[in-house]
């Protein structure tokens, strides 16, 4: 009871430690209190600001400068043409974030004979990709969310999505960044796992489980709040189908 | 030789399409100038501001906020210490960062039957926290490179990194994030895939192979003049054998 108690508290209170000069800092700030929104106003984005962040996205670093990745684009109306419903929470407009191995694969033949390196780069690549664009978000005073793993929008839709977008093989959905005004009040903070859990000097070392469980006990206890009337099981039970239907397409990409 | 002259064009006039209006924020000049930079002073980073940096990779979104990251932090001396030479380009503090499969697969039995789905979730998610913790060392007056290709420091060298740093199955060094004041003059503007072979609305769309082959003239061309005595065949040579290699490597992570 009294770890539920701290549990409680540290979901509360656990914010970055950094100095407040740091904090000050306008880039520093945008980084440091960047939360996912899930409530996006029906306020237009200026066309100017959309190609902003797409243009972040295409001038983010990639290993060997590859730049393996493409990002799919919709408006409201593009998307509901597409998926039949509305772009999740509401969202303005929605950028589909692919690791894209196909084109390296298909031009040069030297990336044929290792796909798992490739493949590799290629998911690493579409996430500076896809942060650099959802800091540009920011930074242009709009929100966002990735999502990847409900409402058929990332990576555990893979085979829906391929269909839908016409991808081809090795193009591999990774999640969708849905960007708009935000609506309503700053959501919550999630939980960090502590830093002794992720920062080690010179060496890895193990963790102490006792940082994961409480942790994990803040995260569920963040869903039961946030999320008061779903059914904290029943979600679990849908991921893991989900999570296997995913798996499966994944590793077909691996062999392609 | 048209278009010989036109790529070299391209490669010096291949700036970010945005408004004066967009260029002139903070964040977004920062997103939009960044550059690797090859060349570090000796002067120290601040305890601070390196803390900082490590707090925007911890504060980075993750898929599901399952955080799957670890970051390996080395001074000059703890670097020497373990690697028995200096930082690349001589920086001043290197963070390696890695895929981290392993904390939740040893603590959530749920995780073990999808392995190919959680090194990809924790490939991306690395992705996210490095972009995070470049544009944090921008923020803060610091240059970086990220190496994931050369010198012992990355993917390619997947098990000399391995044993090294004693990292368990399951976690994976993408990069190492090297970081330190710039020394000398900025470093040029690595050429860009066009927009329209990055950027699809709708639906994804095959890319025209011309783009392509301009692009890879362009790496080309921008190889020989900051490598000037540099063999391009033989470091093509030198590539491929640790791909090789590193294919085998991460190939086993997802048998573990």
């Amino acid at each position: 009871m009294f770890r539920t108690i701290k549990n409680i508290f540290s979901l509360v209170t656990g914010k970055p430690h950094v100095s407040k000069k740091v904090r000050s800092q306008e880039t520093m700030n945008l980084i440091l209190n960047r939360r996912s929104c899930r409530s996006f106003t029906d306020e237009e984005i200026g066309a100017d600001d959309f190609q902003a962040i797409l243009e972040a996205g295409r001038f983010a670093p990639s290993a060997v400068n590859l730049q393996t990745w493409s990002f799919i684009t919709f408006t409201r109306n593009q998307w509901h043409e597409v998926f039949d419903r509305p772009i999740p929470f509401n969202g303005m407009r929605a950028i589909i974030v692919c690791a894209d191995g196909a084109r390296l694969k298909n031009h040069f033949s030297d990336f044929r004979e290792t796909p798992y390196l490739n493949i590799s780069f290629a998911l690493f690549n579409a996430g500076l990709a896809a942060m650099n664009m959802t800091i540009a978000a920011e930074a242009l005073g709009l929100k966002s969310i990735m999502l990847s793993e409900t409402g058929k929008t990332g990576l555990l839709d893979f085979s829906y999505l391929q269909e839908k977008l016409g991808l081809p093989d090795l193009v591999i959905p990774v999640t969708t960044l849905v960007v708009g005004k935000e609506k309503g009040g700053k959501a919550g903070v999630p939980p960090r796992q502590p830093w002794n859990a992720v920062v080690m000097e010179k060496q890895y070392h193990e963790v102490n489980s006792q940082f994961l469980d409480d942790w994990f006990q803040q995260m569920f206890i963040g869903f039961k709040l946030t999320h008061p009337l779903s059914n904290f099981q029943k979600q679990l039970a849908f991921y893991k189908k989900k999570m296997a239907e995913a798996e499966e397409e994944i590793k077909k990409q691996y062999r392609t």
